[in-house]
């Protein structure tokens, strides 16, 4: 990790643009404030852009996949092939996430880091495999330095591909069986938590699972206490893979100026742990939902999110993300195409 | 009001198709309740279509906009003129709900009730003029019979129009400037509540101009206070125009077997009214938002409905229902596109 490109400078805010958006929406045809977040949602949007009227034309959706050796734990109650199988899906056209992409016009992007079941190519997937999923985090680090360094590298080459594609805002998603529980970890160590506040049910436990969870995740902290406070070594020690690679997409983004959507709690924790490497990489996320995983709530608070929906979803894929997607493009429709009083020749107040 | 016909029954919800679509999302690839709202919104599409795999390709707005003759005892922030501006910039495109209606190609349709300062006819806006407004429901009743029943079926008929062109959603919208007031007055009897439950700021009055408003209502409910326990005499008493039309077009959309999206605060106490005088039109009811107008909430726990979004909207014209589209039309691309397991080939649970 000589080359820690992940602390380079991230691009900023167009504060010009901003003032001009804000501007444009107070002399829309409509109460001021009267649509509510749409209004801030469009003038962000305007700032991250640097345009009066930004675009959400050019959507691309990058889904990270990666197994965990925590699995070997019974921390999940889907078998580990389920990783390897939902891949086939995604390019197949049949998971959720396929089905949002298509329906949304947006590019999707499948990038399978590494799994425990998958020996074959599959065809539309990219393949950048860092090893057998990571390693059981109870008795080692999930990751070596050079497998961590290279999974956030994976994230920022996504990001560079969409660039190339002219893309206006990036959506991250991850696939792996047992990765709440990774996701957890590494959330209690970067906010000192007590794992009971991060661990839920995931894909489903039920309280009995969660419980044994909980004193797992509780068990790991102890065993990584002396490294964990560091935000990357917390990462190498927890893992995993797609994480890892969502937070380098997500610094890549701040540092290309790019916008992004954040999708559901992995997604949420792998920005917190952007953050805490690159703090400017904050104001470039938008947050998109507040998920059904209980954790996901301590870590939105973390970052002072405020996410558009909360339809307690606990799918991950990026399909959260991707079900806000139209809100901001019609927040982007409305600032850009309503007409100003003076247009429409309406009274603004007073009476 | 001889021909009574909002009593008429509903079309009953076809259960066999609710059972089957419940089904299929227990065979998707995802864990069971994982897309959380959204997998109850395909099913209860399912079972309002009638069919396994719902669909919302044609969607129908009908804006209905009217007077308040309340609006003398200065209840809102803008002058009354604006109501008719607002009906152009409805038909001329630069309206909120005129942009979504073109981004989602939804039909929009505009209906004048009746407004004190529109004289002529506008190319595109349907007029059904039921008078220059209402009256001033602290000195009399809002309406007369034949002016409510004109109104009901005013609503009823854009639904019949609706229904001929294939309409599979509706969604009704509103404008009116002070019928924020006429809605609290209209819930606050239906709900037996104070005004203080109900009134609020609107389209932008300060905390003196929302105690002043809170005191209007107060004393039209006990002007009104013999007759206004009865839905339909409430109705009379406190308006409006546009406010009956929705009503009129919630019952007739329920039996004609229409799903409806429901939007704010005006829109919900309409259907409130319309759920009083014929309680099965509540199970085709969707509703779209929780809005900024802090009566919201109770109308909503009323009717004991779980909306869709929360953005701290207030805008009305139907633009919240609207903006909610997308999430129901992704509903059902998710629930008719998705694999199964075992077209995917993946492992349901237990490992």
């Amino acid at each position: 990790m000589n080359e820690a490109w992940w602390f380079n400078p991230c691009r900023m805010l167009d504060l010009e643009a901003r003032e001009q958006a804000l501007q444009r929406q107070q002399q829309l045809t409509k109460p001021g404030g009267a649509l509510g977040e749409l209004e801030w949602l469009a003038v962000q949007l305007a700032a991250m852009q640097g345009q009066l009227k930004p675009s959400l034309e050019h959507v691309w959706i990058s889904v990270f996949a990666g197994d965990h050796g925590i699995v070997e734990e019974g921390v999940s109650p889907y078998p580990q092939e389920v990783t390897g199988q939902m891949l086939r899906n995604f390019v197949a056209g049949g998971a959720a996430i396929s089905v949002l992409a298509r329906q949304l016009s947006a590019r999707l992007e499948v990038v399978d880091l590494g799994t425990a079941t998958l020996q074959d190519d599959l065809p539309g997937v990219r393949h950048v495999r860092l090893g057998l999923g990571t390693r059981n985090f109870l008795t080692a680090a999930a990751m070596t330095r050079e497998q961590g360094a290279a999974a956030l590298l994976a994230g920022r080459e996504s990001v560079e591909r969409a660039v190339a594609q002219g893309c206006q805002l990036f959506i991250g998603g991850e696939m792996g069986i047992g990765n709440t529980t990774s996701a957890a970890a590494l959330a209690c160590a970067l906010l000192q938590c007590p794992a009971s506040d991060l661990a839920g049910p995931g894909t489903g436990l039920d309280a009995a699972g969660v419980s044994h969870k909980v004193q797992v995740i509780q068990r790991a902290l102890r065993v990584h206490r002396d490294l964990s406070t560091d935000p990357l070594q917390a990462l190498l020690c927890f893992g995993g893979f797609e994480i890892a690679a969502l937070s380098g997409a997500y610094i890549a983004c701040a540092q290309a100026g790019i916008a992004v959507l954040v999708d559901g709690f992995i997604c949420s924790v792998a920005a917190l742990l952007a953050v805490r490497l690159n703090p400017a990489v904050r104001e470039r996320l938008i947050f998109a939902h507040s998920g059904a995983e209980p954790g996901h709530r301590h870590v939105l608070q973390a970052l002072q999110a405020r996410p558009l929906l909360a339809l307690g979803l606990r799918l991950g894929e990026g399909s959260g993300a991707a079900l806000a997607l139209p809100l901001l493009r019609l927040a982007c429709d409305l600032h850009g195409q309503m007409a100003t009083f003076a247009e429409a020749a309406v009274a603004d107040r007073p009476a």
